[in-house]
């Protein structure tokens, strides 16, 4: 649904709520789908949302509550009586169980653990005891299990006796008595298959599994290199423990792709949602690279200062420091994410290390005598024949010759370290997004403002 | 496959074909998944490639034909005789064919649509006239279609007879005899339901659908947000034309992330992967984001060439110039990109605007005292209590004094700015990841700089 179709939806039912007209409001409510649903109810006033809920049908209530944002959850939870906690809670899958037990505070989870039968209760503890971006903690225990030896007519009954409550029953999972992982068989295949065939017969062998320790970047990753719609997951014995459904695998390619954004911004990333976040977390996430960044950049102020006397002597040159440092920046900024995606992506391996720097340089050196054309006229039309700064006058030439110089180098250093800083740390195990732009900008900044003052001292020596 | 098995594997395939062990590559491949022996023919000599390929199956064939990359492809096609290209395109599925006609150089296209047969060859022309981006370039044609009326056992009958060739059987489209869409039934619906159930009652009629033209951006947030496992496109008449499966919008999805992420560093997106796009290309993607905020900087060189008797009196001035800039410039890119993500996956909205400024003013006054109390001992400590510059003695802490009410302007501008410009941006749909870190740090520095100089010139004035 659109926005706007969204926001009169939302109108429509907080009048149908104010006059209490329920049967109205299930008939606008129930056709429409769980996450809309969500949707609207966050613009519902929170005091009326657990008589609003109450009016969803039990299945639907459940798909809706899985789609809402946790403070409301947590809001309706308290509303709950226990049967109705209890009610609700059969109605979700497993790992939405979990998630929410994730999220809720003590005294909530308490009272979801109390709700839940024995078993449950036991399974729950066993997911939570994965580490939390662990294929175990992403996983859903309800999925579609066959033996060997099956019919295809045995396996459809079992499908419709069991499958009911699965996740999904597109792909089944083949495994021997003692639940070791065997095949897998699609319902394709088993719904264009005689239905006297043996499973085996029909089932791939070559499964792709990860195990419940792997991290949830690689889970996502073979989902994507596969178009998998369900990945198994196997413990140390290799027996199936759970799968993990293609919805939860697109969150994960997403929240990955969010938290390395944030850091190449700098920024820790965030827990929740922007808004959700407070003022003084969103600080806390921000201040301690700003702080080792700012006392960083000391160096360079350092090495400005070195050159004092230089400075003094013609003030003009110091014009054209914000012009290389921000060019510095950009150019390093822009290798630095180039190089970051495609190791996230796999399109670029460490082993390919040479292979991106040789390309860098040259990259470097295109751009770099690019830019110094464009700078020479730029000085030029600034200037005209010659730069009066302080008690000197020097030829425009001179400084066009000391600025072409320091920006070559600048920018040749900004796209090597751009380069070579997320490889490297991607081979010694550090993640590569924090080798982005506002680390590299603070050693370029340094590099090329120590260059161009050796080249002004060197060239323009007879100046000072 | 983990890389190190690959590697392993693609070694004794080479040795194989070396020995031209035609029985043994057959039995070591077949059993493979199509993908990675894609990869593994990335690593076999050219030359030897046809011969390889035509090892494998048919099936399986046209399965690694689609996960290997363009150059492989074409080299393929080339040494396929008409029949044999004729066989592979036969196995494809429709949207797989005009991804290669796309990526194909011409004579190669002609060699492809002169092996389709017509009907073919008519369908291939309608998807190429959709818009690169659009729902209708993004769809494939094969979807399982169920007429209103039509009984479970009838439904089944036709998936049987039908399905195998579909990219999916899961999701069935039930639409009426003039192919408008009136409805979806999952597969999972059907095996639950009795045989003689007639589909309209078991079919879901709120159905989620994109019109031809939808931008594929909203394609892959469809997913995201309802969980499908595919969705259906409509034409104007919302007539049924094709449907669009999810490891499609995995893909869309991916891409649209390194997209946001080459504009927020200032690059233009590549069309290719990092390696495959030459060094002159990269250049040019590169160049003009550099130019234009290269010149930009000179604004910034002019606002300090203004305050050139300033600088010349206390050349120590400068030396702060590096952390305000560098500061501003990390300042404004956590913003910016925390508000641009926020935007690209929902969680943030135009309408937004006054909530999100109002937190990162609040943000910008906690960060900004900070980092001010910080510098203040940095300054002490490395000066002492006076410092001496040019013929000038200056306290301390007058210097501290100044670079504290710098960094507040400074961060409270950077956040402002990063906060408001891609807002802004999306309200007059300008793409929000452009004004990312290198736009806006051009723009602070300006500022940064006139403010810190401004304040200077008025706190310090009996110094000049």
């Amino acid at each position: 649904m659109e926005e706007l179709e969204l926001e009169q939806m939302a109108e429509e039912i907080a009048e149908l709520l104010d006059k209490k007209d329920i049967p109205k409001l299930k008939q606008v409510l129930t056709p429409m789908n769980p996450a809309d649903i969500a949707l609207i109810f966050q613009e519902v006033d929170e005091a009326k949302l657990p008589f609003l809920y109450r009016i969803l049908p039990k299945e639907l209530a459940a798909e809706v509550f899985v789609e809402m944002d946790g403070d409301e959850q947590e809001l309706l939870i308290r509303a709950f009586s226990d049967r109705e906690l209890h009610e609700m809670l059969d109605e979700l899958y497993m790992d939405d169980t979990v998630d929410l037990i994730e999220e809720m505070p003590a005294n909530v989870v308490t009272r979801i653990l109390k709700n839940c039968d024995a078993k449950t209760r036991q399974t729950i503890n066993e997911i939570l005891k994965y580490p939390k971006d662990s294929a175990g903690a992403l996983m859903t225990i309800e999925f579609v299990s066959l033996i060997e030896g099956m019919t295809v007519e045995q396996a459809f009954e079992r499908i419709k006796r069991t499958g009911i409550d699965k996740e999904t029953i597109y792909t089944c999972y083949v495994t021997d008595r003692s639940r070791k992982l065997k095949g897998v068989v699609t319902a394709k295949d088993l719904m264009l298959a005689d239905s006297g065939t043996i499973v085996d017969d029909i089932m791939e062998t070559n499964v792709i599994f990860v195990d419940t320790l792997e991290d949830k970047e690689v889970v996502a990753k073979q989902f994507q290199k596969y178009d998998l719609l369900a990945l198994p997951v196997v413990d140390g014995e290799q027996r199936l423990v759970g799968i993990i459904t293609v919805d939860d695998a697109i969150d994960v390619i997403e929240e990955e792709a969010t938290e390395d954004i944030s850091k190449m911004a700098a920024v820790n990333p965030l827990e929740d949602t922007y808004f959700k976040t407070s003022v003084f977390k969103h600080a806390r996430n921000r201040f301690l690279w700003l702080f080792v960044l700012m006392l960083s950049a000391t160096v360079t102020g350092l090495i400005i200062q070195h050159y004092e006397a230089a400075i003094a002597a013609i003030p003009a040159l110091v014009a054209f420091i914000p012009t290389l440092m921000d060019t510095g920046g950009n150019c390093g900024s822009q290798a630095s994410a180039m190089i970051i995606r495609g190791l996230a992506v796999g399109e670029i391996k460490t082993s390919d290390y040479f292979r991106a720097v040789w390309k860098e340089l040259r990259i470097a050196l295109l751009v770099g005598l690019a830019l110094s054309m464009v700078n020479t006229v730029r000085v030029f039309i600034m200037y005209g024949a010659t730069i009066e700064s302080g008690a000197q006058v020097i030829p425009t030439y001179m400084f066009a010759i000391v600025t072409a110089c320091a920006m070559v180098v600048t920018i040749t250093t900004a796209k090597f370290l751009g380069c070579s800083m997320p490889i490297l740390a991607s081979k010694i195990k550090i993640d590569p997004a924090l080798m982005a732009s506002p680390m590299i900008t603070t050693i370029v900044d340094a590099v090329s403002v120590l260059a161009y003052f050796s080249i002004v001292t060197t060239i323009l020596n007879a100046y000072f």
